[in-house]
């Protein structure tokens, strides 16, 4: 079984989760899915993040997705769980189930409550003990958590907690907090840094030594090509190809409506059957749908150019 | 099976939830904290609130919880769950499954994303419409959950939907809330208002036209005679009485430490066995233990007194 | 002498203040940041804004920098003056001694605890009460204030106060906000809609209705050409110029190092002299700074290959 | 000049600013309000704090309460002053102002952006270096400011800065900060450490090692009699009086509403000519104003008991 460790790298797509319109999961869209996002070149996924709607499943509705997902996938990339929750009961017993169905390892967000350096220090302490040697994902994500962790509180996380392989950078966009983690001294092992807001600075990202992505958007083509060409010592045509993607990627990040673009876009390319969220969700008008078509028009023309 | 109604009076007493030392909840305990309350004169209970740890217990132990809870209450009082969650699925999961356990009612709080007046409004239309004729309790407590419900959205959603039967009244402390919400005119039904806030403010509550107490303190006897006395145009005497417990009372409700001081009290009362908090929870340290022993004896100094 | 109408329409440019390295203001490029702006396209100025570090003046500066900006403007475009502070003595004084400089209108912000959609309006009608017959924007930017204004509570806002003249829209990006207030029998008067976001989503704004936008961006030009293409008929092209300046503007809009951002690229282009920011506040590490000079030489060849 | 230095106790009481009912500062009430306090046993002042209605004065008037304040007080008890602002030119030229005046020094409280605890101390290391030799009061009060300051924070200020002097102790109620700092070993000086929150916790406050308050309350008797109770190794006697003054310090206590109960009992008491808060701000029911009266006419028949 596959086990994420300190060396991954290349794209962690974020998976979503496809429902019906009447909100039944939508189990063969999981699996077209995952074959799209295997296709598209990712190197790993991740399930039950923030964008897939975890929080709205039941504790029976996240296993099974996560088996399903586990299932097709195969062990031909690793698969992350997110396993954020309030207590440490429900993310004993959520890294225990996802774990035993065969997930290479866990991600945890840090409750919002966290302020002081030692209150999250503290916080990861004790999820590390309580998961054991399980590996896991930090979550550096203030935009939606509320809690900012500064470089020096990460540095102090890793090098406490050997279970810690893993940073999905997500600060806004906090390039700083790469170039210091990637200092000599810094750390006492290497990680994996990668990176997330929907890979609006993925470019500049990889610059700074960041290891790959670890994030969605309806093309996750963009984040392998990008991640591709700067493996290849081509960062410009990287960002040619990057900027050729950055209009909708920009549109797909608007915090409140981010989540309907992105599984309408899905939709429209045939990944998934239904653009449908969970209730409570937002729903796209009509007008947002035309938008997005036009930037999906505009981007293909913009991609024949550079080809 | 007993129904909550618009008429629900006297004081549901937030239940805590007893742990062992090692974390395992202590059903033991469970049982002689129900015959405690409701020797006190509890009129019904309310468990898994916030102050019942209800986040840090996976779904079958809220079901145990529950479920010996009910048992031990055998329809002597109404009890109320609290079932908010981050998502529809797990709210309507949790209420099916506490009322087919025979629960009176559930009670819903705002997710913290709330702001305007409309997203409050759908949320709680959203909800009824979810949980069908299920009677809930509309918690409205900003310094928890930072939404903020003008008396008007308060007033729209009681007219609106029927189910709406109690306001879980725990703004701080809101007292023309109360003023409003009694208003001729203002509401198409009669609702209950049941306070929280540890009954900081109950005898101007009881003065307002509050039907008595939803929350907890160690001493519940403390709300049990405010509404009481109150009750039989004693208010002056019911006044003596709430001072004699306001100086424990106010330390209780010291943010970030209240839960473990009341924990704490109730373990040296004899009615829970251990004074544990589930993890992440603040301990207690030795200064405070002697700090409520004061208050204790102290209070039980001035009781006497009194009588 | 100028006063803001709603029929403001364009490009108005929220304009920094820039300092001397030791954290004087400096003068003279304020008077060469004028020129900047004007020779750019701006149809209007707006200064002492939250990106105008205008929190950070004494009064007796952001007199002086409002003097000086008014002199060199002469007239030529409104200039508009944020005037947001916690008391209305503050919001009083402000916008006497600006108007009386000959602004064309003042800019205010909701304070962040405003909450329910009846403190917000109550709020801007005692504004409005305040400042008589002063036209005032209207901001609506929740990232930074924290207030979530609904599209009805603007509604009511704008149809209640006449001398509310101007929604600065800024809301992420809220497209069907601009829809909502554009639609027949909402507004009982027509206003000016001037997106902000440093630019990031002007042409979905435009497509919707806006009148143009009240922000900033080192590349004024990038607006000015959006808006003037969308006057014409010509959003294709418009949209095309629009995804030259994209990577730069979305560097650009990184939250807590944006203005530390516009302000190094002004200084690269001779705009400004130095791209000091007043205490407290970030600086721009060498490797961000070499990101931005990277970003104006991509700029700047695909903007040639598109002319 | 007085100064102020590490060794201040007794109690600061926080000043209210009296206000005409149009609005203007009425300054007899000052020198009256100014009269009682010491008369009351204030071992000093402090104005334009948070409660002083700071932030709705104009720079001018907030130069002449400071000034009439000072002139009465005639240099019998140290006076601090608040001058918190956004930006260091605003601190820098209230500080200037207020010290020239006589001021025997300032209070600073965290903006509420701050966040990690590096970001703590390099504000107050910012602030420290810009006001120069000037004694400074360093306010931790994050139900206020948003911000929580570690113990550990906290320490690293008071050591690597000589003019912090004093601690406005009013985390909620963070007993456990007292005690850690006043360990043996923590500190490299001694500091003064004086408690907030309307003095609601005061006694333990003072068991914990306060060296007396810094608050409001309209009853400042109750914070001299405590402290002075403590002083002379009567506790017990000093917690009956606190008890009695509890009731009524509760409901002042009141978030939104604390302020407009204060100025109404200061009025009532005689002290303040009119209960006026200036715009925006609160107004007191009919129904508050019969309840605080109840509150003082019970506190009196209590007070009257214990004598």
């Amino acid at each position: 079984m596959t086990q994420l460790t300190t060396d991954a790298r290349g794209v962690f797509v974020i998976a979503v989760t496809p429902f019906h319109p009447d909100g039944r999961i939508d189990m063969e869209s999981c699996d077209r899915m995952v074959d799209f996002y295997l296709d598209a070149g990712a190197t790993g996924l991740t399930v039950l993040g923030m964008m897939g709607e975890a929080p709205k499943l039941t504790v029976e509705e996240s296993r099974d997705v996560v088996a399903r997902i586990l299932k097709r996938v195969a062990n031909r990339v690793p698969v992350v769980v997110g396993v954020s929750a309030p207590g440490f009961a429900q993310i004993d017993a959520l890294t225990r189930m996802v774990m035993d169905l065969g997930a290479a390892g866990v991600m945890v967000a840090p409750p919002g409550s966290l302020r002081t350096d030692d209150q999250i220090v503290n916080y990861y302490t004790q999820v590390a003990e309580l998961i054991g040697d399980v590996p896991f994902v930090l979550q550096d994500f203030p935009l939606a958590t509320g809690v900012q962790m500064s470089s020096g509180v990460i540095a102090r996380i890793v090098n406490d907690l050997p279970s810690c392989v893993c940073l999905k950078h997500e600060d806004w966009p906090g390039l700083e907090k790469i170039s210091f983690l990637r200092r000599d001294g810094v750390l006492n092992k290497r990680i994996s840094i990668l990176c997330g807001n929907g890979g609006l600075f993925l470019p500049e990202e990889m610059d700074r030594g960041a290891d790959g992505a670890m994030t969605g958007f309806a093309y996750p083509e963009m984040m392998v090509t990008v991640v591709d060409h700067y493996a290849r010592g081509e960062a410009e045509r990287g960002r040619d190809l990057f900027d050729a993607y950055l209009p909708l990627a920009r549109f797909e990040q608007q915090p409140g409506m981010g989540l309907a673009i992105r599984k309408y876009t899905l939709a429209q390319r045939g990944i998934i059957a239904h653009d449908a969220l969970r209730k409570p969700g937002a729903a796209l008008s009509e007008a947002s749908r035309r938008e997005v078509d036009q930037l999906i028009t505009r981007q293909e023309q913009r991609l024949k150019e550079l080809n």
